[in-house]
């Protein structure tokens, strides 16, 4: 097979020269631009990314370190991602560190700077800034995504943000819209971890409408489709009397919906449930799930062009880059409370 | 940033002595070894994965060609695959087509050879055969999974294959066993597209119980979750004598959950719904659904195996590799035929 030395060699150029015409940038006169562009295609060359990469001095990636690939949330992420990624001429290395921290660490160390130019870190709550910090100082740009704390950015680490407090506001307001006043939370983090924001804004709505909320109203646990069926089965057998649930993610809301079918709660008819983030099968549940969507696509394509643009200039001051508010997305699965509860039905 | 080379230099040997100690392998002596470690230590060198693939002259990825990353069949596999890849030492670069043949062959054009030294294909019914033997011919080995037909290998290219056509059998003797006799088929795909082989399962079932069927009773489609709830719609108005449905895959089936919701039909006590493949969301689903679970796990770990063995020896005759059985998986969305229509509730 040529390489790009055996193409500069018969142009009588340097490699570097025969990348810049094959990525059509920097300065290249005309007749040299013919030259190499007639040896390419008399050899039917075909550039080898590997080789490139090195001759470029940059790895051939961009690495996206997720929690777990079968999460729903992250393949509608990583498509995005992808998708930006492509429009930059860049493959995207997907790195599944099964929410452990130290499988994300073990990946780091082998891609960076060698396998991919760039880091994308979707934000699960595990971060280890300190260690972003020191492959960042080592030469490889890192963005960290899906920050759900525009108020306490990752201290020397350029985030995408989106203002999940404000998520939790309006899933909130939504159900005292509705005449709910007994409301329970079930929260997929613990109290102070990555859902900690969304609970601060359905804390925030209920003070803002003078509802007394005891902590007894309020579950932490999962963030998993079991999570919430389980968190439910408990909340709602202790507290019966609560007429809506807000949960804070779609996925364990999704088993919210199925375990209140086991009490025999009808949903919306006995029970309103509104989550958070509008993964697609929220639109496919029965009934379909009232959901804040929060910004996914924006936030992957803000997130690889930070990133490739932190790439093209190493040590750019970048602020935090926060992406469009939540947005209420009403579906079947919330109503009016009702003058006197429904009757509860089996089926 | 030190290189392989110049860690080479400093012990006294070749670069790719270096690459072989690091990597545990070809025979290097116990002397140099230790001279070459205590080089690297001293150095605290961690090898560049980008020259270390040319110095080896291989690329440093395996390809994974899929249609869409968010229908969740692929996030399984992948994961599957992933961690077969990261067992081998590799990395899974994650090529998502859009279902666009075009798009597989630009993907492949460009990192076959360079980023990926092999291309693990997970088939989607829109096979290119004769570009995948290029590739293969041009020295990167090509494996397709997920393979549907057994008794007809692509001709040419190593391949992972499950038995299709026994899990529609197996799906269809469910219902028959279950006293069923008025089973409609909806097929995710055209008659002879990728969901062929299910089909023909039903229709060895439903001949091998001497029960009559008529083209009247499938409906041929689209792999999605709205493509089954459209067709079931349209294939229950018009036919709302039947009392089971087989249905070819999982996610336009849980699309058939809601459809037959909408029309007031209960499932399982009006109608039964069984599927095939056993994604997660199945488990899931309200009633949860019965499906015939394939071998996803052993397709996407004999996949990576084969590729890698492929890398290993280029050139090796491999036959097509066949998983397990597929078998079947009792939940709650069938159950045995009613002596009477049960009355039609709606909701």
């Amino acid at each position: 097979m040529m390489t790009i030395k055996d193409i500069a060699g018969l142009a009588g150029v340097t490699p570097m020269t025969v990348s810049n015409v094959l990525r059509n940038r920097g300065r290249v006169g005309e007749l040299t631009r013919q030259r190499v562009m007639e040896v390419v295609e008399a050899h039917g060359y075909r550039p080898n990314l590997t080789a490139r990469a090195l001759v470029e001095r940059r790895a051939p990636t961009l690495a996206l370190m997720l929690g777990c690939i079968t999460n729903p949330f992250y393949p509608e992420f990583t498509l995005q991602a992808n998708n930006a990624a492509r429009r930059h001429g860049r493959f995207l290395l997907v790195c599944n560190t099964d929410y452990e921290p130290d499988s994300g660490t073990r990946f780091m160390a082998d891609v960076a700077g060698s396998l991919s130019d760039g880091i994308l870190v979707a934000n699960t709550g595990e971060l280890r800034v300190e260690e972003l910090k020191a492959i960042q100082a080592s030469g490889t740009p890192v963005v960290v995504s899906v920050w759900e704390f525009p108020d306490e950015p990752p201290e020397g680490i350029p985030c995408v943000a989106f203002d999940s407090r404000k998520a939790g506001r309006i899933a909130t307001e939504h159900l005292l819209e509705l005449g709910h006043t007994r409301i329970g939370a079930l929260v997929a983090s613990a109290k102070k971890g990555i859902h900690g924001g969304r609970y601060q804004g359905y804390c925030d709505a209920m003070r803002a409408a003078k509802v007394k909320h005891v902590l007894a109203d309020a579950h932490f646990g999962e963030d998993s489709y079991q999570g919430g069926y389980d968190a439910a089965i408990a909340l709602l057998t202790t507290r019966p009397d609560l007429t809506a649930l807000f949960v804070s993610n779609d996925l364990p809301a999704l088993g919210v919906l199925n375990a209140a079918a086991s009490l025999g709660r009808s949903v919306p008819g006995d029970l309103s449930v509104v989550s958070i983030t509008n993964i697609e099968l929220t639109g496919q549940s029965r009934p379909a799930l009232t959901t804040v969507s929060i910004p996914t696509a924006e936030m992957a394509e803000a997130s690889v062009d930070l990133l490739i643009r932190l790439i093209g200039q190493p040590g750019a001051h970048v602020p935090m880059v926060m992406t469009s508010d939540p947005v209420l997305i009403r579906r079947a699965s919330t109503a009016p409370l009702q003058a006197s509860p429904a009757p509860s039905r089996s089926r």
